[in-house]
């Protein structure tokens, strides 16, 4: 398999390095190939071209079997008057690959779990796979500015189409068949138009395609509460790109490891595209001390969903436990255990899988 | 002072009844005289007159000094193919009188906070201020349906004029100078026009007009992070109508205590409107025991931000203080004590008072 490594800013590259050794690790062990080709994203894109996504990084990913994303931005990009700016091209790319379904597990880690700021008996035991959508919504609407009768406005549109909210639907259904068999959909649809259509669309795709699935709706500010009050209640949770972004963030705060949290985005066919959910810690790029856990663990979930490779994707999950199991910490995740570095926990990870 | 009830459904009329018991003590007590007309909004006010915000209760609150809500809705109102809904009662009077600002004070109280899903020493102390702007945005844009090439799509439009942001930023830095003078404006600049908007002009604001405010911005999903990891860290948070929608309902989880959470929403002039923030609960409505003390709370700050009625206001919030460390609890904030019911607790709250 061809996969793009888009190592970016900050810590990405680091990362993204151990990343591929573990995918190496695991070409050897199952006996595949992959082959890597590495691309320009994010600020360092912006400064070698002037572009954050430039076209042969698009014109790679189009033809490959999964990318591999670290992170991008940071202060040195983040210029509100700049031109053009690294998060645009995470924006182009979900565009430019069709990545309608952003999936982000959200597990506690038994060993970990210490460390979140919810009290152990409401998080311990949380198992959510969030399906933001990803390529619609008010993220791409149109947008402006106005002066009317001398008074500026500024707007975004949220649109949602019938096809957007289906497709994603049957994906967040079919993980549910997989898993606790439960779906919640998450809307706004007591004030917003987009919402009910959102509501309308789910509720049909899961009556008549998945009537096995248990299904139910909760309003997205009661969803916000809901995860801090009882988040082990929820299997498979779908929701629009906005919400998304914001509840998916909220989540990820549960397991009190965000250093541990991997995402994938995924269209209809074509390439995924896999990350970890943290960004790019401008503060400690370079130092060799970020977790790369969380882009180890994108890796699994990019030989699960893109490659189809299920044992290969168990083997990376389960060998991440171990490391955890065994003690091993980055700093981010040592509650006053001695840590080691981004290589060194590379290196543990790639000696459970030897 | 003429004052509108407005009971609204479920739990609502149990509520707003010990609210106004609490004001009549007040006037009592500090020689004032109150009026009281009690007006139809939401459920009950579809039963009576089809329409969940009847004219003569427009009418009315335009005409006094502030409004004192229950709350509405309910199973009942809930068929999304109904031609109107309680919520819409809501969203109306909010335009109807001009109501931009929502504040939501997220405090914990040292005797609940056990009951908080955050562990202890993430929560205790947590004391922010929330602005909430409450007639513009998405809430109130143009929006509709429109079938494109076959293809049905819904729209909302989220709009912000310089004006809008101006005043409830405003509002929030003067609240922040008599607080520890710290503001937080949330947004989603990096994606979403209006959000550019409301940097710009907040930044403005501040910088012209409250160069003693300490001010810092925070992007829309990090606050739904750091609201969780790090709550003690705001003092006032200003946003926009969905954004506030969705964290002041993250933030009333904090406390442990919904039922403790009062909400002021105010205009330039003209009457404020009070309320708890939590629903009408119809599954207790009728059984006494819904908590009083967030709309007594409420009653607090119609005191304060309508009728200037400082030293009153205070008096409310020590006796409420008071009642708590006396041990007195309703069976929502019962941590294995006895519970005493609705009216029980509006005595406790008046014997302190007398
Ligand atoms: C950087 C930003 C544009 C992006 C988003 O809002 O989608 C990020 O928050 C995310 O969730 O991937
Ligand atoms: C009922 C609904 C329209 C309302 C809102 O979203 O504003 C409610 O959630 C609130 O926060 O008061």
């Amino acid at each position: 398999a061809n996969i793009v490594l888009l190592p970016g800013d900050g810590i990405g590259p680091e990362i993204v390095l151990q990343g591929q050794r573990v995918l190496d690790a695991i070409a050897t062990k199952f006996n595949h190939q992959f082959t890597y080709q590495s691309c320009l994203i994010g600020g360092i894109a912006i400064d070698q071209t002037g572009d954050p996504l430039p076209q042969p990084t698009i014109d790679a990913c189009l033809a490959s079997d999964a990318v591999l994303l670290g992170a991008v931005g940071g202060p040195k990009w983040d210029d509100p008057s700049a031109k053009t700016r690294p998060e645009v091209g995470l924006l182009k790319i979900r565009k430019e690959l069709g990545l309608f379904a952003n999936l982000r597990p959200i597990q506690t880690f038994p060993e970990l779990v210490g460390a979140s700021p919810l009290r152990r008996e409401i998080v311990e035991g949380t198992d959510i796979l969030f399906f933001r959508e990803l390529t619609g919504g008010i993220y791409f609407g149109p947008s402006g500015r106005e002066t009317i009768d001398g008074v500026e406005h500024a707007m975004a549109t949220m649109v949602y189409s019938v096809p957007e909210v289906e497709r994603v639907v049957r994906l967040a259904a079919e993980a549910a068949r997989g898993r606790d068999g439960r779906l919640t959909s998450v809307d706004k649809a007591n004030v917003l138009e987009p919402s009910r259509l959102w509501r309308q669309v789910a509720e049909r795709v899961v009556r008549e395609e998945f009537p096995d699935v248990k299904y139910d709706v909760v309003l997205v500010d009661a969803m916000a509460m809901h995860l801090i009050s009882r988040p082990k209640d929820f299997d498979v949770v779908v929701t629009s790109n906005m919400f998304g972004d914001i509840l998916t963030d909220e989540a990820s705060m549960l397991p009190g490891s965000l250093g541990m949290l991997p995402s994938a985005s995924i269209g209809a066919d074509g390439p995924g595209l896999y990350e970890p959910i943290h960004g790019s810690a401008p503060d400690i790029a370079g130092k060799g001390i970020a977790n790369p856990l969380a882009t180890i663990l994108a890796c699994a979930m990019l030989l699960r969903h893109s490659l189809k490779l299920e044992d290969e994707a168990a083997a990376i999950e389960a060998a991440v436990r171990k490391v955890l199991a065994a003690g091993h910490r980055t700093p981010d995740i040592a509650a006053g255990e001695a840590s080691i570095g981004t290589e060194a926990m590379g290196d543990e990870v790639l000696k459970v899988l030897a």
